[in-house]
């Protein structure tokens, strides 16, 4: 676990921030610092080194049987501006000592092994989030993905060529035995639990909006209040009724969160004629999700009319309800019940690279507790211990699969 | 005046937009360009043109006793991010019409006539509003408003020397016998009254107010409802409460508007722990005016509480309600009644040059009726008929006190 916990410090430091974070933002300069310092560990120990076209590195200890198909382990090295030292850090530092690992005891495994570094999994720098994976699973398209622009409008592309990563390999179009992640929790369930290890069977559904409001620019002086149509107002209005919807429903678990709002003009002594605002809402069960939809469409039409202004739901994204891989959570269970770990089966609330995983392999994840559930926070932490549960349990269930 | 229209339409051609506004923010390259070309009229007139340390321009025909104080009737030539072609532009034509009309005329005055343009009356690019005109009237200090900066970081001071507009002169401390500023009205009340020109006899109170909210970032699926301090969320609910109590003031003449808003990390995926708002809010009535304020306070109390944030007002601004001269307020009146001009007096709503200017020489405004009162948007549109009527008025009166 030192060693482990070795490559977490390693990390810490690269794009570390006085408060204890990581700003490393995909395809940054730094980003390309910590994937240098990631391939030069698996050259170290002789794994072979896969980059897509997209950038997702693939780190592989050979099989015994080296056409099956591999087990992928993996998370992400890109953080939030800025994030946690664990978030995404603890699922591929985890998948590298699990190679360490089967190298120190020298196991050999039927099938190959890949621990994977998913790029632009936060979508803090690119939108969306888990692009990368996205587009391994089919679900985006690899040139719509490449021309994602940041807020200088440098292009995914462009960025993955200038650090070197944008490599020769298509990107998925191969057969994947499964995939496992190992992923702090990011909501304090555990915490409150006691427990240090969740099991996570599926996910809950939630919804993303981005919703467009159109008012008219006039001076602040100028018009009386009726005759006013203040983009920001509308746009404030929605994002107090979201988060009403969500007050409303957090006892059956619900949560709606009023995200980003970006106003035009946003100048001194102009009423702003355009905003946009984004949000999101998650609940346990699906119906009540649709009925928090239908909740969120009402208030947009009362907004609109209260504020004067147009408003309009411009994009909407989300998942629906689904179920992790049904054999690899009794894996899960059984290896943990084995090596007499505690665990406790949970669902999922946030997007992670296993979501859209999923889709195209048997995938599972694997939550690790961490202090107060904080997370997307520079203040994030973990101990050694907990960290110590969750990658047992990965490598003890990755073993296990591989030998499948 | 198809003279004066075609300085209007030069000045439209200079950061001209497609919808028919104006895009020249302050030092910019085309504000350099609109401040080249008005040099070069000045040039061609013979007048004497005296650029001050912070770039306000002054054009000067001279009068036959020199050493009395001049007489400055000016606005400014730059615009909002974009604004319409007559906001400022108006008041610095008209008195260049001004001296040329006395040109053609033959006419000498006692008092040397002053055409100023200042430098970023809007603080549009350079926050505050009314930063040079301030500075000549020693409300703000020349060295901190050459540092204030704009989004890119660049400076005042930096712009002014690349456009080459770093002039030598001291900023104000000199006797100025007055100031007279030709404006549009910037709101609907004389066409509403289908009175073509305002005699503005005061202003009427107002306050803006800087407000910071402070949350905690957190994962947007992380805690749960109750545990949430959206700093977004404390922003909109003091933004609604703010267009409320305009509401509630409105049939008293009060208005609120909630400006502009700056979140941070405003990200997808996380719970925001910063947002700036602006507001500014006005009340003829200076009582109404507190009692409105004292409503903001008990508001940013309310919605701290209920969003779980902390809410304070960083900065706080405006001006209480103030005559113009007494004596510049007579001599329009019984200028617009020797003329036969049909006049309406009110009281400014919005901030001009001509504020700070009251407070160090005798000053006075008189507003334009323009379409609707429509400004601050590129469809801000007037009359040549109702610029006329504006600029006989002004060119009498300053006449008048020219030769006093």
């Amino acid at each position: 676990m030192e060693r482990f916990w070795r490559t977490i410090e390693a990390s810490a430091a690269i794009g570390g921030t006085e408060a204890g974070g990581i700003c490393r933002l995909s395809l940054s300069d730094e980003d390309k610092r910590m994937r240098d310092t990631l391939a030069g560990w698996a050259r170290e120990s002789g794994y072979k080194l896969l980059v897509d076209r997209i950038g997702n590195m693939f780190i592989r200890r050979e099989g015994s049987q080296p056409d099956l198909p591999a087990v992928l382990v993996g998370s992400h090295l890109d953080t939030q501006l800025p994030g946690g030292r664990f978030d995404g850090v603890l699922g591929v530092m985890a998948g590298l000592e699990l190679l360490r690992t089967l190298d120190d005891r020298g196991v050999e495994t039927k099938r190959a092994i890949e621990v994977v570094n998913w790029t632009n999994e936060e979508g803090a720098r690119f939108p969306p989030l888990t692009l990368a994976s996205r587009v391994f699973a089919g679900q985006a398209e690899l040139e719509w993905a490449l021309d994602r622009k940041d807020h200088a409008g440098k292009t995914v592309r462009e960025e993955l060529e200038r650090i070197g990563y944008a490599g020769d390999a298509p990107v998925g179009d191969r057969v994947v035995d499964s995939y496992l992640e190992l992923h702090i929790e990011q909501a304090p369930e555990l915490d409150r639990r006691g427990i240090p290890v969740g099991i996570v069977v599926g996910a809950i559904p939630m919804r993303g909006m981005r919703i467009e409001v159109r008012g008219e620019r006039a001076h602040v002086a100028g018009p009386p209040m009726h005759a006013r149509k203040n983009a920001l107002v509308g746009a404030a209005m929605v994002a107090i009724a979201v988060n009403d919807i969500g007050n409303a429903h957090e006892a059956g678990g619900g949560k709606t969160t009023a995200v980003a709002i970006n106003v035009t003009p946003n100048l001194p002594g102009i009423i702003s004629d355009r905003a946009t605002l984004f949000i999101d809402f998650r609940h346990p069960s699906p119906g009540e999700l649709a009925k928090m939809e239908t909740e969120v469409h009402a208030a947009i039409q009362a907004a609109a009319q209260r504020s004067h202004t147009d408003i309009e739901v411009a994009e909407r994204w989300g998942n629906d309800s689904f179920e992790f891989d049904r054999d690899l959570v009794q894996l899960l269970r059984d290896t943990a019940a084995r090596i007499e770990i505690d665990t406790f089966e949970m669902r999922s609330q946030a997007m992670h690279d296993a979501y859209p995983m999923n889709a195209v392999a048997p995938s599972a994840l694997i939550f690790s507790r961490h202090a107060d559930g904080i997370s997307h926070n520079e203040k994030e932490n973990m101990t050694m211990d907990d960290a110590r549960v969750g990658i047992t349990l990965l490598i003890n269930a990755v073993l296990s699969r591989a030998n499948r």
